[in-house]
C-alpha cells in the first residue's frame, strides 16, 4: 500500500505532529481546504465547550513546497492553543477509570502511575491529524472526479430518512444544518433529542454514513482478504475513536432479506454503458469498486464521559468509586461526519495510488485517463474454451 | 504485528497452499484438530451438493517436525479433490456475470478474457486455507486458556434469542445442530425457513457472532490507530469472502441508547479482582481487550449466486441476459461460523504474540504468567500529582 | 511495495512452497524458463555430491492459469527427490555445531532439542524458491527489455579482470564455463584453485557482481531511508545465505580515492541524450537509477562446512569436539549466481511495479512507454525563481 | 517488527520531524544524551563552514512525558536554525545537476522545475533525524547493557590499524580525536590528507567500523530473507545517505581465505561458558547474533560537491556545463560514525523488542533476564533420534 501515516501527540501536549509517506510530487495543497475539514470537526450540536474556543489549523513542516507536494514525507502540525494552561503546571492523579474509556486498559498495559497518559492518548484530539492528512488525500481525489461526503443517519433513537434524499444533495443539506442531518425533520428531532440528554447529563451515540461518488472500478481486490477495499476501509473506521461497527450499504438490515432480493441487477444502455438497478453491495464486489458510489455505515457509541457519575473502582485504593467529570462532549456524532470521511479518503487516496502508480501528479493523470470505465467494450472477453490446467 | 499470512490457490487448481509465519517453535500441531475445524467448515444445512463430497485433509509441508512448530515458515496444502475434473479439460465460457460478485470487476480489473479466472480466485473456496491457518493459532491461543468460538445469531429473518443462553453453552449448542444456532427454537425456524428458501430457489445470509474468552488484558493499543484491535479485527472479518459488516457487541443497536445505558460498570470483588456488570463494549476498550470475552457481530450477505437466474448482462454480445447457475450453497451463514473463528484466531495470535514476543512456546508460558491479570493490585498508581510538560 | 514473498520448506522436507503476491496480471511464465534458471543453480565447478543426482522442476499450483499470472497469489512448488531417503527414517541426533551456520545460534533461540532443524531451514536449498520466484520477475523485467545477470569476479584470491570484458559479453563468457567467470585466463586459474581445496579438504568463497541493464530511470526514491533502491537491495542480498558483504560499483576501492576522482560526469550527445562517462556509482544516485548499469558486488564467504575437522563442542556433553560432515558444495561461489541474479530480479520488478502501478500487464506497457527516459527535454525546469517557504 | 520509523522535512524548512513508533512504556528519555549525540554529528575534521555555526537540539513533542516514553508514538522535532535566511526569499534556480547526487534522478522522478527540491530532502541533514530516533534506541539498548560504538577505519587511503587497538578502547579514542579514527598515528595523517583535499578543493570518503557489544544471542532469524539481521542492518546502512557498501566483519577480505580459515571455532570455559577464538562473522551466524560483538564495515563515498567543478549538462539549455558549489562537507566521514551508531542502533532496538515482546520497560527487563545466555546447559538437546518426517 503506498501510503503510510503516523501520528504523534497528547490531546494537552504542545502540538500534535503527522508523517504521511508515500503522496506523489505536483498535488496543490490548499491550506484553506484542509483548515476548513479541521475546522468542521470542530463544529455541531453536542459538541462540548472545549469546541468553542479552538480553532484548528495546519501548517505543513515538509514535503510541501510553495503550496505543492514534493512527493517527500508530509509533515503536518497543528497546534493545541490550550497547551499553555498544562505546561509546568502539576496535574492532580487521575485514579479513577471511566468505563468505555482506555483508562484502565491503557494505564494496565503501560503500567502508568496515574491514568492520564492513556486518556491524553485516546482521546479523539488525535482525529484532528486524521481529518489533516485525510484532507490532502481528498484534494488528491478531486483531481480526478472523486468527492467523499458524509452524514449523520441517526442520532440516539431518531433515524433519519435518508433513502428519499437523493444523492448528490445529501452533502449540501448535511453541512447546513448542526447536527449535520440531511433530513430535517429528524434533524430538528435530533436537536431536541441532544439538548434533553445534556439536561439529563447523558450521552447519545449515533450512526453515520460515508459515501464516495466517482471511484474508478477497480479499487481494492479479491486476490487477497487483506487487498479487498472492504479490509481496509473496515480498518481505517474501526481504528477510530468511539467507533464500534462498519457495514457497506445496510448489510446487517440485509441479512434479513432473500438473495434475490439484494443482489444488484446489471443492465446495459446503449453505447454499452452498464448500470445497476440498485446498490445492495455498497459500491463494492469481491472487495474491489464496482463504479457505484461507495457507502459505508459506521456505528459510533455514545460517549463514555457523562456528567452523571458512573460506578467505577478507584484503583488506587481498591474502594468503589463514581467517575469524576473530564471535559467532553455530549453527542460526538455530527463532529465524526468529517472525522469518518477523512479516514475514508485516506485508503481511498492509497488504493487509487496503487492503482495508478507512479511518482507526479501529471503521470497519474495520463493514466486516468486510459483506465477502463466499465463499458461493455473494456472487457477483453474472447468467448472461446480455456483449458486452464493444461 | 508478528504473524504473516499469504494464501493461494484457485477453487478448481490442483491444491490450496499457505504459509504462515512468525510462529513460535514448540507448539504441538494437532493435525486431526486441524483436520476437525476443515470438516466443521464443511458441514452445515444449506450447504451446496460440492460439500457432500468433500473431506478436506491438511498437509503441513513445511516449518512442522515432528508435529511440533520449527519457527520457520508454515507450509499448509489442501488437495481439491475434484480437480481431476477439471485437469486438461476445455472450459466452457464464462461471458455472464453474476451480481454480487468479483465476475465483473475481478474480470475488468484484470483483464481476463473470460470471467472464470476471477471466480476461480474469489471463490470461498479460499477460505479452508484461512481455516487451517486460523487452528494452529487456535491451538495456540488454546495453551494460554483462550478459546474462539463462534455461533448463528440470526438467518433471514429468524434471530435467535442468544441473551438467554449463558456464554459457557453457546458452542457446545451450536455444535450440536446443522444451523450451528444454539437457540433450539430459532434453529428449528432456520432449518424450515433455509428449505423454503432452497424450494424457491432463493438464498439466504445471516449474523454471525465470534467470541473469544480467556484473554488477557492488553491486547492491541490505543496509541495508533493501526494498533486498535478493534481494527485489526474489522480488517479480518470483512477481508473475508461475503462478510459486509461488523460490529463489536451490539454496536449499532446501541447507538440508539444514551450513554448512562451502554457503559459497563467497574466493580471490584474481595482480592481486588475487578469486575464487570454488563458487556457492550462487546471485550475492547480503547481498542484494547479488557477481560470480559471479545464478542463481535458479523453480517454475511446471502450468496448472490441463485438458481432463479438475475438480470445481468452478456459481455461478450453486451445484451441484457440472466445469470447462469454456478454450483454453491443456499444458505452459507453455518458453515461460515469455523471461517470467521479462525480468521479471529489469527488476529488474536497475532496479538499474543505481539505481546509475549518470544521464539519459543516455553518463553511464552513463562511470560504469560508474568502478565498482569487486572487485579487492583496490578495497577501501579503512585497518587502524585505530575508535571507531564515540565 | 507491491511484492510479496514468503517461502517455506526445509532442506529434506517433502518440497519447498513459496507465495509470490502481488504480480500484475497476463505476465505469460515460460516453465522452461524458471527450470533454466533452477538448474543453472544446480551447476558449477565446486558443486557437492547431492547437486549432480537433483534436476529441480518447478510447478504453479496457483495464480498462473494457461501459463499465465492472473494476478493472484502464485504459489510455486519445488520438490525435494530424495524427501523419501528421510520420511519415516529416525535420525542420528546432531549435537556437535558447525562454526558459521545457524546451528549453535538457531537451536538456541528456538530451544531445540537437536542441531538439525536449524540446519534444515537455514540451508541454501531454500534459495531454490527465489530463483524460481525471481524468475518470474525476470520474466517481467525482460518485458520492458531489463537484463539481469552475473558472473564469478574473484574465488579466493584469484581476481577476473573484468573491467576489461565489455559489459555485452560478460553474462555469455561466464555461462559458458563452470565457474561461470567471464575472464577464461581466471577461470582457469579457478578451477585449479578449487580442485586444489576440494583436494586440501578446505572451501572457498568469492565476490560475485550482478548486473541490470535497460533499466528506466527513477527506481527506488532518496525521499526516505527504505525507498532507497540501495537498501532495498543490500537487504535482498543480505537476506541470502552465505552473503556476508554487498557494494554499489566497487564502493570500497573508491573509498580510497578523491570526490574528483569518483564521479560520473554527466555529458549531452546531440538530441539531448544525457551520457556518463564512467560509472563509478553502479548505477544508483540519492538510491534511484540513473540509467546506467546498475552493478552490485556481494562477498560470499568460504562454505563452512569443511571436510577438514573444526574445533567446536559438543552441546550435549559440553566436551570440546570436532565437526563431523554434513553434505555440501565446496565451493559455492558459481552456483550462487543464479541465485542473486534473482535475487536482484525480485527487488527490480517490485520498484517497476510501484513505478508503473496497475494490475495487467498490458497497462504496464503503455504506462512504461510514457516514462521519461532522461533526455534534456524530460526535465521540467522552468528556469525561474522559487520561493519555497513563502 | 515493532518500530516503525518516518522522517519529514527538508533541508532548510523550518523544521525536521519524525515519528517513533512502537517504543515500550517507561523509558526514561535522557534529552542531554540525545542532544549529545546531535552535537557528535555536528563536529569533525573536514565539516563544512554550516557545522561551525549549528547546534542541534531536539524537542520531544509527542509519547514523553515527564520524560519517560509512555508507549505512544514518539515525535521528534529539530528546528534548522537558518531557515528565517530561506523563508520568503525567492532562490535562483538550480539548472545544473552535480554528479552524484540525487539532483538529476530525483528532479527527473518527481517532475521538479527546479533541482532544489532534490536536493532538500536528499541532504544528509535528515541524518539528524535518524540519530535523534536512534539515540532513544540506544538508551533502551544500554538498560539491557548493549553499547553501540563507531569510528573510522579509513579515510581516502589512510587505513588505520584497528585490530591492535583493544576492542573496550575504542569509542574512548576515536572520540578523543577529530577524525574518530582510534589509531593515532592513522588519525594524525588522516587530518593531513584532508586538509591537503581541502586545499585541493577534493573531497575524501573513507571506511567506517560500527561495533555492538552485550548483545544477547538470537536477535535476527534464519528462518526467512527478511528476518535475516545482516539484511535488516544492510538496508539500514544503505539506506543512509553516501554509504556505497557494507560487509559484516572483513567479509571483502575474507573471501580471499579458505573455509577453515575464516571460522570462529567454538570452546567452551567452566561452567559450559562458550567462547569463540576469532569473530571473522562479525557477530551473526544464520543471520542471528551469536553473542560476539556485531561488527559491521560500511564504505562512505567521497563527498560528490567539490570546489573543483565537474563537468554536467545545463539542463534548461541542454549545454554543457560545470557544477556550482553548494555548501558541502569536504570529508563527511568523522561525522557520519554517530549516523551509523544510530541507525544501527535503531535496527537492534527493533529486533530486542521483537524478541523481548511487551509494553513497558520492566517487563522487558523480567524477560530479558530470562533468556539464554549461552552457557552449554541453555540448549535443550535430547541426543535422542528424531524421525522428522514420520
Amino acid at each position: 500500500m503506498p501510503l503510510r501515516l503516523l501520528t504523534a501527540g497528547e490531546s494537552h501536549g504542545p502540538q500534535l505532529v503527522a508523517i504521511l509517506e508515500g503522496m506523489v510530487a505536483g498535488l496543490p495543497v490548499d491550506v484553506d481546504f484542509v483548515g476548513h475539514e479541521l475546522q468542521r470537526r470542530q463544529r455541531g450540536v453536542g459538541a462540548g465547550p472545549r469546541m468553542k474556543i479552538e480553532r484548528d489549523t495546519v501548517e505543513f513542516l515538509g514535503g510541501v513546497l510553495e503550496n505543492k507536494t514534493t512527493g517527500a514525507p508530509i509533515a503536518i502540525q497543528i497546534r493545541n492553543h490550550d497547551h499553555a494552561k498544562w505546561k509546568g503546571i502539576p496535574i492532580k492523579p487521575m485514579l479513577i477509570p471511566r468505563p468505555g474509556h482506555a483508562d484502565l486498559t491503557g494505564a494496565l498495559k503501560y503500567g502508568y502511575s496515574d491514568l492520564r497518559p492513556a486518556l491524553e492518548r485516546a482521546s479523539a484530539r488525535e482525529t484532528a491529524l486524521r481529518v489533516a492528512a485525510g484532507a490532502v488525500c481528498k484534494l488528491l481525489l478531486m483531481e480526478f472526479g472523486v468527492q467523499v461526503f458524509g452524514y449523520v443517519a441517526s442520532i440516539g433513537d431518531i433515524q433519519a430518512d435518508i433513502d428519499s434524499i437523493p444523492m448528490a444533495e445529501r452533502s449540501h443539506r448535511a453541512e447546513e444544518h448542526e447536527t449535520r442531518c440531511p433530513d430535517q425533520r429528524a434533524a430538528a428531532a435530533m436537536v431536541e433529542l441532544v439538548n434533553s440528554a445534556i439536561h439529563q447529563k447523558d450521552t447519545l451515540g449515533g450512526v453515520i454514513e460515508v459515501v464516495a461518488t466517482g471511484l474508478p472500478i477497480g479499487l481494492g481486490s479479491h486476490v487477497h482478504a487483506d487487498r479487498r477495499l472492504s479490509a481496509r476501509l473496515a480498518a481505517a473506521v474501526l481504528g477510530t475513536q468511539a467507533m464500534k461497527g462498519v457495514e457497506f450499504g445496510s448489510a446487517f438490515a440485509n441479512t434479513r432479506l432473500f438473495g434475490t432480493q439484494v443482489q444488484d441487477p446489471i443492465g446495459v444502455h446503449e453505447g454499452g454503458n452498464l448500470t445497476r438497478a440498485s446498490n445492495h453491495a455498497g459500491g463494492l464486489e469481491g472487495g474491489i469498486t464496482n463504479g457505484q458510489p461507495l457507502i459505508l455505515r459506521a456505528a459510533m457509541k455514545a460517549i463514555a464521559t457523562t456528567l452523571t457519575p458512573q460506578e467505577t473502582v478507584n484503583l488506587s485504593t481498591g474502594q468503589p468509586a463514581h467517575t469524576e467529570y473530564e471535559r467532553s462532549d455530549f453527542c460526538p456524532v455530527p463532529r465524526a461526519v468529517p472525522i469518518l470521511e477523512n479516514v475514508v479518503a485516506l485508503v481511498l487516496a492509497d488504493a487509487l495510488l496503487e492503482k495508478l502508480g507512479g511518482d507526479t501528479l501529471a503521470e497519474l493523470h495520463v493514466r486516468y485517463k486510459a483506465l477502463p470505465t466499465g463499458l461493455v467494450a473494456d472487457f477483453r472477453l474472447d468467448g472461446e474454451e480455456h483449458t486452464y490446467w493444461p
